[in-house]
């Protein structure tokens, strides 16, 4: 099946996840005091492609770039906003959701990576209100339908118009035989707790649910007259935000434009380089240490400050591959510097946690991690001499699928045996969308032993000891690492990408599981389902039909 | 797409779930005091349809329904059995898993609907060990791949014969593109706590592990010499055997086979039936409360005693309508009869609980709404002047999507207006696969809710108690009843199956999570996307060319 032009990934322009308020097309960001709007005002003709108008306060990935971009700068560039405020700037309408055209156009693939970037955002604007103690507020000034539901459930308190006009809805299942997932389903029941049957009928209604029996039904939190809506928003988001934790009076960290050399298939970041195979599939991450060593303390420190340069870095590139480079099913991990250097940073970010500098900067590198869990790639680490996988860094060891560290040197090569080194950031600075730790995620069958391992922090740990210690996953000497990790690597890339996706989504996040998890694991993974299916996708699906005026038909039967 | 003829429920024979051990062809069932053995031997001529061999103790769903039938009778028939080996009367093989060839020309809702039936069976034999304290255990005796590992996975103890030829090992990924999708990927991580990386590892590795390091992975508990694994079995068994609290010397209930009519859009059992309209694909199920008052305790009961008969003829036509009726998207419940009597039998499952035939009946009636809970199939309960919606059957209501309950009475009708009735097995007696129980899944906001229900057990609730109470969705009068109730009926058939099917699985399980729901709501919904893509079930699909010779052609996109 043809995809349609505009989503080929390998031919379009690459998809650019950089941007800053100056460039935004489709939000208007404003700050007064502790209190910032978001307002939503999409330009119909800005789409990311062409091939459809974004009307209706509709988005792409276009909008959501911009809103990934803005959410990140609050936390960072404005210390003194304490609650930030969603909302649409049109006279008429909240937000309809995602674009339906756009989806309809779609390959498949595209679409499955466009939601997951959407719930990472969501997921985000949560994490800012409980961790950065930047809080989100809904302010749902006109009909609120689908992702623009879903994007108003992400934030901690949901005020809506009580006019004839204003209603929230999730009318995909009725409208377009696709699910509402972008956390929509799971956040109904996991995070409002609306009662189920409740959920239910709600999810079936096209026309959504207004006023009174929408703040019953716990679908939002508020209703008020339209024209007292601002003054009751404005009460609700000073209340709020006085009792943020976040200074008022600081200065922010700003975030230039990232750098990045985008050369056929290399990227170069100041921290971190990718070489793309495309023929094999492979794309081998080299993640430098710090250039050189850490300061003595936290002052002034800006965006070229190591951890945080890292965090953008790789953020980028994780983006950047996962949106651009579809076919490279593989990323290998290496990494290269000082391992005391790596250390020294890593004391600081844990002596000054409390700092609400270094709390985002710690929050931006598990996020960052968390991309990485939840990718659909297969992930391994080559743990090698001149490598310095310690604290942060290791984590990208601990994340990967496998790990394969050299016991022993290289032939002809007389750097010292590779090791790795726990720092006290690798004990729960970085959980997992399930909420573990990834050295708990390893240690399921006993915890202890996560316990027991603070006493190796510090220590540098050659191959024999990190096998020990369960950090890593085979230690072969260097007669065997040749072929043991070559044939391992390219043995990955002949095997169904697909049956990959599934497998690691469900080796990764053994133990609990969070309303993340299972927005990521069993929402997007029957939305995926649904995303194949004929009733949605197929010539006369409902997905496909949309807005034709014609009605889609469907296989009746049950699977 | 044209279906194989031979999948095609509507043309073929119904499949019926109905068998005992006089008739297996592929279970041999022995039992030598404590220790009962079920030693699987398939015959390579006896599948459920044309078109394929069971070589190798491989299992289509007729081997599958024997397996389920057996772990039942073993229950409820073999009191005085406190455990179970699994293993294979073949001489070189243990179990291929499930056949490919069966597999491969399967339409996609035969496979869904088979994996989701394999999944139940051996939860059930989870819940057969830790709740009716027969405990499984697996002996390998020879290769175990694939759905054999998995059936060894649900055992509580897996030993391995320690040679050349014995192996476990998951190939699905590498050989045939689709996932270990019988709970065997969550078993491993979640059940073994195997630690993720080598759970990688070996679910990429076609011969799979053995010996010490298959114990060393936790991927079985023990490996012993061949010559030595009969004994060893045996002292394992028996050892497990004495620790259960199972009556030695006390009489099963035997289970005779199920009487019941089927007769084109009818099925009737005893206190069971079922109308189908496959234009409107719905099916009109009514139960019936017991026709005679409750014994006064519980001697000599039978399988004629009510909430055991009940169980067995809900769980037969779930079985038949979700394999046989697959356009029959929508399972509308009623009841009959007198709350006074249901609510006599609750008394009774309640007051001998502690007796091992009270226990069984309570289990296998918590199997049965389970079922229900995670059939891909919408249910509305419709609550009338004359139900018996109390209790036991009260969970019938609590289980559907919605409930609708009359306010009133019928014009004309002079029956009472209905009332449901709390007792005490709504608290806890059958929890959901999410190990909530359905009262506290409607009460996820405020769980001290479900206490203060307790207050109300043994009232008769009418629809506005009903309501209040929030153990219903909606309370229309008579005047509103015909079309608020016919339209809602009506409409559902009209969304597509797939997306309510995804709905359903994510607004039915709110709350947390255990191994039972994550293996269906997270693994099964990965299984059925990865069983629609082309890399495995297309025209050069893994699961399509497996045994051809022909290597499979991949998509490389990650998605």
């Amino acid at each position: 099946m043809a995809e349609p032009a505009n989503q080929q990934a390998a031919t379009a322009a690459p998809v650019d996840f950089r941007t800053d308020p100056t460039r935004y097309k489709h939000w208007k960001l404003s700050i007064d005091g502790p209190v910032a709007t978001l307002a939503l005002d999409v330009r119909e003709d800005g789409g990311l492609r062409p091939g459809y108008e974004l009307k209706l306060n509709s988005y792409d990935l276009g909008v959501d770039i911009e809103l990934h971009d803005a959410v990140q700068r609050l936390r960072f560039e404005h210390p003194g906003v304490r609650s930030v405020v969603l909302t649409s700037a049109k006279e008429r309408v909240f937000c309809a959701g995602a674009n339906i055209r756009m989806l309809s156009q779609s390959s498949h693939g595209w679409k499955v990576n466009f939601c997951k970037f959407t719930n990472e955002t969501r997921n985000g604007i949560e994490e800012a209100s409980a961790e950065s103690r930047q809080t989100y507020i809904a302010a749902v000034n006109g009909p609120c339908a689908g992702g623009g539901y879903e994007l108003a459930l992400a934030a901690d308190y949901i005020l809506m118009a009580d006019d004839g006009n204003t209603a929230v809805s999730l009318p995909e299942v009725p409208l377009l035989a696709v699910l509402p997932g972008t956390g929509g389903l799971t956040r109904l029941v996991d995070k409002r707790k609306v009662r189920r049957d409740r959920a239910d009928f709600f999810c079936t209604l096209e026309e959504g649910i207004k006023g009174k029996r929408a703040v019953d039904w716990r679908l939002v939190d508020e209703v008020v007259p339209r024209t007292r809506l601002n003054e009751a928003v404005r009460e609700r988001a000073e209340a709020i935000a006085a009792r943020s934790d976040r200074p008022a009076g600081a200065q922010g960290i700003a975030l230039p434009e990232l750098a990045r050399e985008l050369d056929g298939d290399s990227i170069r970041y100041s921290h971190v380089e990718a070489r793309i195979d495309r023929a094999k599939g492979i794309a081998e991450i080299t993640v430098h240490g710090p250039q050189a060593a850490a300061p003595a303390g936290i002052d002034g420190i800006d965006a070229t400050f190591w951890p945080l340069a890292l965090a953008r870095e790789l953020d980028d590139l994780v983006l950047h591959l996962r949106t651009n480079e579809e076919n490279v099913g593989m990323w290998v991990f290496r990494s290269q510097g000082d391992a005391d250097a790596v250390a020294a940073y890593d004391t600081l970010l844990e002596q000054h946690a409390a700092d609400w500098r270094i709390r985002e900067i710690r929050l931006f590198l598990k996020r960052v991690l968390k991309r990485i869990d939840v990718s659909s790639r297969s992930t391994f680490a080559l743990i090698e001499p001149g490598s310095c996988f310690t604290g942060t860094l290791l984590e990208l060891a601990l994340a990967a699928d496998r790990s394969y560290m050299l016991d022993g040197q290289f032939e002809g090569d007389n750097r010292p045996p590779a090791t790795i080194r726990l720092t006290g950031l690798n004990f729960g600075a970085y959980p997992m969308v399930n909420g573990l730790s990834r050295l708990q995620s390893r240690n399921l069958d006993d915890l202890a032993r996560v316990d027991a391992l603070r006493g190796q922090i510090g220590e540098d740990l050659d191959a024999a000891a990190a096998d020990e210690a369960g950090l890593v996953t085979f230690t072969p000497d260097d007669i065997d690492w040749e072929d043991e990790v070559r044939i391992a690597i390219e043995e990955r890339a002949t095997f169904s990408p697909d049956a990959l996706t599934g497998m690691e989504a469900s080796l990764r996040f053994g133990g609990p599981e969070t309303m993340e998890s299972k927005i990521f694991a069993r929402l997007t993974a029957w939305q995926n389902w649904i995303f194949q299916r004929p009733n949605a996708v197929g010539e006369q699906g409902a997905l496909k039909l949309y807005g034709t005026g014609q009605r889609a038909v469907y296989d009746r039967r049950r699977v």
